[in-house]
């Protein structure tokens, strides 16, 4: 897993490293991004100033690479920033009522970042209104997640929540259908009704959601698939559900 | 990238070390599989008793960890084995005479083991008859793939052709549509009419298709998605392409 260990750890809960073209151009163009600084190689310089006012340190590539651990691909890029603030519950909340139909996802204790990150670039591609984590038991905004998401973490507000049971009632609250997924639900997934506001809740890929968490949803599905297959990877199954989901919306 | 440096590469042609506990037992379980030798620490060894006839070595887990490089998690099993016999296009053309609905994916240079077995898990899960890749641009099967996969490549033929267009004639010969993926096709995967034999083509992340390749589609189609989004992980894109088809059929 890539590291993110100089000059801001992953456990600096204010500033980060970002790194990698897509996520870098994206992280220049969200306003809520505070730019401490730009480091590029040279072949980089125009690419960044063609996207931000901000003037790039042109720097030899064996300078990034001391930045981060030696499995990370930053390409050339490294963006010195602020990390992304977080939504409340209640702005999401907010967010929704101005529509008739919209869906969020409630992960419960996913914490890969590569997944989370491949989750990310599949909600904004399918117009989820906002992600909900755990705060506890979610990784802090990372290098690593703004890279898997191709950058389209700008895009997505991401609330973290203190009590997931609890968000869950305030969703029902405010007008949403808890749906969860379960690989021995008896309905599937193409059977669901997916108009009006959902919110899709997804435990980890070994131990699925936990049974407080599964108490309060509405429903619980399944994607219809071939015995031989008993789970899909999670990434892979948040995204056919929010794929799902998007079309009917 | 975990790499199979020791003892045998993912070089080596016939055989090679698989592991983590899904992608070995499902091995185990595979008549096609032989066995040379099973290394697990002693907490698996009963595990692998209830699967194999094939007496396990019980070994410390440092022995396991000098197999393979240091990012690796081999959860204590590692399997010597053969790598499976590829399917000939005649053998998966032979496979579908028998059916009225069916679908086969082709990968037209994706490259990244991780992805490749994620695809495979979905692949298997939705049903697919057969993958199609181009032996010079794809990686041979490697133990990254099959633990990415969680042992699902035991289930799915898979084909290595020297000429994916030459491929792409035969199928349509055999009466398969062919269904290229492409970002700016008109149609989207919704509309598209999934009874029947269907020949799904994607391309790299990056790149796409190669021209020649696309030429050979009767219909492109996209998935409907945010303007925000460019593209999809090339994974998630299949996967989503695969559980739309299997429902259809």
């Amino acid at each position: 897993m890539p590291k993110n260990t100089k000059p801001f750890s992953d456990n600096n809960k204010q500033q980060l490293v970002l790194y990698g073209r897509h996520a870098v151009l994206a992280a220049l163009k969200n306003p809520k991004r505070q730019i401490l600084k730009i480091l590029c190689t040279k072949e980089n310089a125009d690419e960044i100033r063609r996207t931000s006012k901000i003037q790039p340190q042109e720097v030899e590539k064996k300078e990034i690479d001391k930045l981060f651990s030696a499995d990370v691909v930053h390409q050339g890029f490294a963006l010195f920033c602020n990390r992304l603030p977080d939504f409340s519950l209640e702005e999401i909340i907010e967010m929704s009522q101005t529509k008739n139909k919209c869906h969020v996802l409630i992960l419960d204790q996913v914490t890969d970042p590569q997944n989370i990150g491949t989750i990310i670039r599949s909600a904004v591609a399918f117009n989820t209104l906002a992600l909900v984590l755990q705060d506890k038991n979610s990784p802090l905004e990372s290098a690593t997640i703004a890279k898997a998401s191709v950058g389209m973490i700008e895009h997505l507000p991401i609330s973290r929540v203190t009590n997931l049971s609890r968000a869950i009632e305030k969703l029902k609250d405010a007008g949403f259908w808890i749906v969860g997924m379960d690989g021995y639900a008896q309905t599937t997934l193409d059977q669901l009704d997916t108009s009006g506001k959902l919110a899709i809740v997804m435990g980890s890929e070994g131990k699925g959601m936990r049974r407080l968490v599964e108490e309060n949803c509405d429903i619980t599905i399944r994607l219809p698939m071939s015995p031989l297959a008993e789970s899909l990877n999670v990434a892979t199954a948040a995204s056919i559900v929010l794929y799902e989901i998007n079309k009917g919306q």
